[in-house]
């Protein structure tokens, strides 16, 4: 009972409420909240068909499935990660119900006793589930100076390092010679490295890493925790996967037997239709199809940040993210500017603060709205900052 | 990484295996598993198609639901309840994706310092879960005596106390007025019930309860835990439910509340389209149709059970339960009885023991199987008992 009762959501939707109660009239735009918005594409939605009528016939019907997951979706991830140049075997992922949840009950594996460096800001799931049981958190602060990519300490012992790249709240995403950095840290201090790779598919840039995976001597070190609510628009069709290498040993325990163990004893599985739908995304026609969603989300990042650009906001992310991060104009801080853009603009979006300390003074907006909405929101961002 | 390397299903798996090898041209017909094996009803495919249809287009589209569920099925679980008697407010109702996942995930609300008392025999996953997180284990030793039906012990004093009812593996299932002394004895105790409803829709008998929340002052002290895969055949399909009354406290704290706070943290709700799956069986058609599937099973159940009645063997269950507990004929011990019936009648089962001390000398058949098989094993099965 260990956790602040107030949340930053709670607070932002009640802040919008009194707002649009004030102001009946107002044609108030989100750009504040991480869900996507664009439908399941047409190769999801035919697999999921299929799937139910398999559900309906005695010769086809699926009950239980083994609790890691189906093969054919194991084989399916294995082609995806080899086109980013990563082997994986099949037993080496674990399919889940979503990235929340493994990277909640990921922590089932570790002691309470561990210290765990999380960055700051933060999405704030990480710290809840450590509050939760009662690990040490130690927070890594980044800022604008090193685009808020921190990077290790060696002063600094901890066990367990979360990182998310593309990150949210800031979009900001590491190279492969970056992430080398932290492998080598996690590998001197026996530190286990929690990977959030749940936005990897916006990345374009060829200089960014799409998995951990891709640097070397992260088999020894890395856990990989991705979804499909972003690449395929699964949030509320719900699977993610969960990737530990066979390499990975602490304390004489072999990781990937202990989840393993983890997720036979208390998880049974996604749905079958769930699973035949996500191995859809990987198909020709899936891909393709997924590309065209994230091309529409890409888009409307493009239309915020040259907004930003004309105005000379200084943002981070943007690109290879559906997150932008900036500096809040005039020198407000963040709810400031929450308050300042809501009642100026009619724009909803997340104070940086919300995200810890470090956010102070930062601002996030989202890539995953309407694009006409999004136009019209960025042409009344640059018009009110042009004001200041 | 303190849980036997070895297991029940596992074990029993290479014996049959090494069996089937041995003598390639056997008829094995399977009764030991507890997956359901007839398709999903009509009501809920087409439910299914409707909802993916929802999730192909811009205007229906559903993202992130809430954690703990849709509204419309919280309230078809009410109006269900209902006709059992029972009272329930929405929020005290949480979906998740399965009994197996809350009856693990449940334990999160509990320190590891508190004393758990379950059945022997008993369903492992219990087991497996709390020595996972350290608890001490009591068994509450059950018996052909009390007709495997254990009742409270003033000088046994726990914290968590499981119950199963029908339970998994004996399908002994409780009166109201059993319960009644475990709901006095939680109480005095100050001790929680962990109720697993699992198997709720197959009793008939107006006498047993279906809820624990069915007896006075349960909503002080207990927890019920229940699964769509039995009464709808969702084991491939994954969707259960918890409920945690506003009335249980525990230390000055709220378990309906840490419980919410435990799944908004680490959990992100069951898929939209299963949720209104879900629905659709407590609808009027998908009521009258997940009976006929019920009915297929009792059928099976009561084929064994008269063979057994027919060679004088002593059984629990069987009725208003899935799961038939015979004890084992000519004084066999659990897994001599396996032998015998894989080599004498080509039937596989589950021996007791493998649920616990006080299971050696029975064995469990299951009605899950396909009915004409059902007939063929029940023949071969008093056959050959006759012949001892």
């Amino acid at each position: 009972d260990n956790l602040e009762q107030s949340y930053l959501f709670s607070t932002i939707a009640r802040k919008v409420r009194e707002y649009s109660e004030a102001h009946p009239e107002a044609d108030i735009i989100r750009l504040g909240i991480g869900d996507v918005t664009r439908p399941l594409v047409p190769a999801v939605i035919d697999a999921l068909h299929a799937a139910v009528e398999d559900q309906a016939k005695q010769e086809t019907f699926h009950g239980y499935g083994d609790e890691q997951g189906y093969g054919f979706l194991h084989e399916a991830l294995v082609g995806y990660y080899k086109t980013h140049g990563v082997e994986l075997a099949t037993n080496e992922i674990f399919i889940s119900d979503g990235a929340k949840s493994d990277l909640g009950n990921i922590l089932d594996i570790f002691g309470t006793d561990n210290t765990v460096l999380v960055p700051d800001p933060v999405y704030p799931t990480y710290v809840d589930d450590n509050v939760t049981d009662g690990r040490k958190i130690i927070y890594g602060r980044t800022s604008q100076e090193n685009g808020f990519l921190g990077m290790p300490d060696d002063s600094v012992k901890a066990d367990i390092i979360y990182i998310c790249s593309p990150n949210n709240p800031t979009g900001a995403a590491y190279t492969r010679e970056q992430l080398k950095a932290w492998v080598d840290y996690a590998k001197k201090n026996n530190a286990v490295i929690l990977y959030d790779a749940a936005y990897e598919c916006f990345i374009t840039d060829p200089a960014l890493a799409r998995s951990i995976f891709e640097v070397e001597g992260a088999r020894e070190c890395a856990i990989e925790i991705c979804s499909f609510s972003k690449i395929a628009g699964f949030t509320g069709t719900r699977c993610g996967y969960t990737i530990v290498p066979h390499e990975l040993e602490r304390e004489g325990m072999n990781l990937n037997k202990l989840w393993l163990r983890r997720q036979t004893t208390k998880f049974n599985g996604v749905p079958y239709v769930v699973q035949r739908a996500a191995a859809a995304v990987f198909t020709e026609s899936g891909m393709a199809e997924i590309q065209a969603n994230l091309d529409y989300y890409r888009q409307n990042a493009k239309v915020i940040a040259d907004a930003l650009d004309e105005c000379g906001v200084w943002y981070c992310g943007g690109k290879n993210s559906p997150y932008i991060w900036l500096r809040c104009p005039g020198g407000m801080k963040s709810w400031e500017f929450f308050d300042w853009l809501l009642e100026n603009c009619g724009v909803v979006g997340t104070p940086g603060v919300g995200f810890g300390e470090c956010g102070e003074g930062y601002f996030r907006l989202t890539a995953f709205g309407d694009a006409e909405k999004t136009k019209v929101a960025a042409q009344r961002i640059k018009a009110a900052i042009q004001t200041l």
